[in-house]
């Protein structure tokens, strides 16, 4: 049996490809295959060396992969394609639908019946934001919280205003604004609406005949998007688009600020910064899948989320080799 | 038998004090009492609720106390204390000599008989910096780790002027250089050595006819402490030093950039600002403190440090309302 922990990626999307450019970073996982819903002909993958399968072939593969890294889409692929593979596969995933998380852990949790680990919700945010969040409160329980997000790509948003008639292209920028950060940073504990707390920047393209006006005003009023911010919206050609506007830049700031006794002000800070989100995102899928590894070998089963697994366990490193080497 | 966690202070200095104000604001711990090498009627606890007993009081609290926060200093009194109580308490501490941290494991370890728990090394650094050090190195393999000390007080730097004849009051700060810190976020991955990234800041007191030029000569080459570094001296009067030079400001940065393919740069930043380096390292340790009395209640026995501690151990919540909550 090889040493090296045998990986298997599910769906060859943005995630997808991410998880393979990782893999080629982490000498100790090794990449079994991706396997996808699609013709596998018809994928091309980033790297010549990546075998391409269909689904189905993950049929008797059970015995030949250590972890799946689940990198389908969190709203219509994981609640059904979670549970069905974490009731064969030790699996990961980044699930990241807020509101569901609880009944999502609670299915995969029974879909591993206490004979696989799957560790969900992996990424930034949800992943290593939530944590942050955790040490914060925990260290510093007489305090506030503030996540900002951005300068980044939102896809959600990107989605809606390229649903707008006359637009041919477009995406929508979250910027935190750094008043507000200043005023967490200082410690002086503000309340702030999320609004206050970020504006947005749309750039699109029209398609020929596009009402600029017109289309500026779907934006800026859009219920529930973007009616509740300060935003703008610039009007580009195609090709600078193409040029410009094609990464998936994202990150984000999560600073807990708080006494520590009366007149102490203590303020913590994490902050990413990110050229490729769903790349970014994919590493941490990939310490991950080393952790799922390593609970399945100590047969700690059923599912995890990134608060319940020690920082350790992402490191190919040993513990004492870390302890002499970090603390 | 109490709900509670019941916590005992070995010994009240800075740290001691710390973590008595820190227990006032976690509701789930409860402080049995400040046991010290000092007589204890010489002690005035900053909460007149809090008691004071002499260290041999400790004999025979072994089933009253579910865990020790040690207060002491890591140079002379852990590597003493420690493995002496951890032989009979569940502790907690600050260890903070790096060089003898995996001496220091084995012996708690072994203190501990695999019947008791101990938490070494926790604090901000070592402690939460070297958490997100392994986190970064763990997502982002291919990257460079750069720590940032400051704006802050140095306590053996400020211990080192002090003993210079002439020097009637002295601190030292250590402050991190903007331009440094700049070119590690912009991802450039620049190649710095701690004299690059440092400077250090002496603020003095003179006795009556010190020669300030040779103190100012004496200072700034001094060998280790300063001889390396661009290094201030300002001599101000004992009035101004009291009001504005007793606090103990410290924080720093941990910054980890890399490349998760090439051409795509990722950035994550830790970044703390404390008003008290006493006070907040004192609040870590009261959340591991929790920590600890659930590693106990787990059985989970021997030494660990904070990499070998899962985020949620830390939260007085459940998992499932932190899974609800965070991710
Ligand atoms: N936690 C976090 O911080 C975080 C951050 C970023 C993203 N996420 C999550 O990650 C999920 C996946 O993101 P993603 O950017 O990888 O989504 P995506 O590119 O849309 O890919 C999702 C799935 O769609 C299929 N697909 C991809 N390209 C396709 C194409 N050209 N034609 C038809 N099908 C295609 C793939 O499955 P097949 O190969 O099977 O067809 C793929 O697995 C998101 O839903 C989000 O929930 C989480
Ligand atoms: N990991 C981190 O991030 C971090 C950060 C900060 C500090 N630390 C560590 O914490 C250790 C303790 O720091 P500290 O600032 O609390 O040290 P400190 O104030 O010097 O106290 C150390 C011990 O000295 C005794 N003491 C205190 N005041 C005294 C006095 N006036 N006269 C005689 N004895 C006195 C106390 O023991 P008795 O009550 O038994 O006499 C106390 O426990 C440091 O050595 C450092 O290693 C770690």
């Amino acid at each position: 049996m090889s040493q090296q922990i045998r990986v298997g990626i599910v769906g060859y999307g943005n995630l997808g490809r991410g998880v393979e450019a990782s893999l080629a970073l982490n000498p100790d996982l090794e990449l079994v295959g991706v396997f996808t819903r699609r013709d596998p002909e018809t994928l091309i993958p980033a790297r010549p060396e990546t075998r391409v399968f269909g689904i189905d072939a993950l049929d008797g593969l059970e015995d030949r992969i250590d972890v799946l890294i689940l990198c389908g889409g969190s709203k219509d692929d994981l609640p059904i394609h979670g549970p069905e593979l974490a009731a064969r596969f030790n699996t990961v995933d980044s699930f990241d639908t807020h509101a569901r998380v609880p009944e999502y852990f609670a299915a995969m949790d029974a879909a591993t019946s206490g004979e696989r680990v799957a560790i969900i919700s992996v990424g930034w945010d949800p992943g290593l934001f939530s944590i942050n969040r955790l040490y914060g409160e925990a260290i510093l329980p007489d305090g506030d919280t503030h996540t900002f997000w951005g300068r980044g790509l939102s896809q959600g948003h990107s989605d809606a205003i390229r649903r707008i008639p006359g637009v041919a292209a477009g995406v929508q920028y979250t910027i935190p604004s750094e008043e507000a950060i200043s005023k967490v940073r200082s410690g002086e504990r503000p309340t702030l609406s999320t609004r206050d707390k970020h504006t947005r920047e749309c750039v699109i393209v029209l398609e020929d005949g596009g009402n600029e006006e017109a289309i500026r005003q779907a934006i800026v009023t859009m219920p529930h998007y973007f009616d509740e911010y300060d935003t703008t919206v610039t009007v580009i050609d195609a090709e600078e688009f193409n040029r410009e506007h094609r990464a998936m830049p994202h990150g984000g700031f999560v600073i807990r600020s708080g006494q520590s006794s009366p007149e102490t002000s203590q303020v913590i800070e994490y902050r990413l910064a990110l050229d490729s989100n769903p790349e970014f995102t994919a590493s941490v899928l990939v310490a991950y899948a080393r952790a799922a590894a390593r609970l399945r070998a100590r047969g700690q089963f059923g599912a995890h989320s990134v608060l319940d697994i020690a920082p350790a366990l992402l490191s190919p490193d040993s513990p004492e080799t870390l302890r002499a080497r970090l603390l």
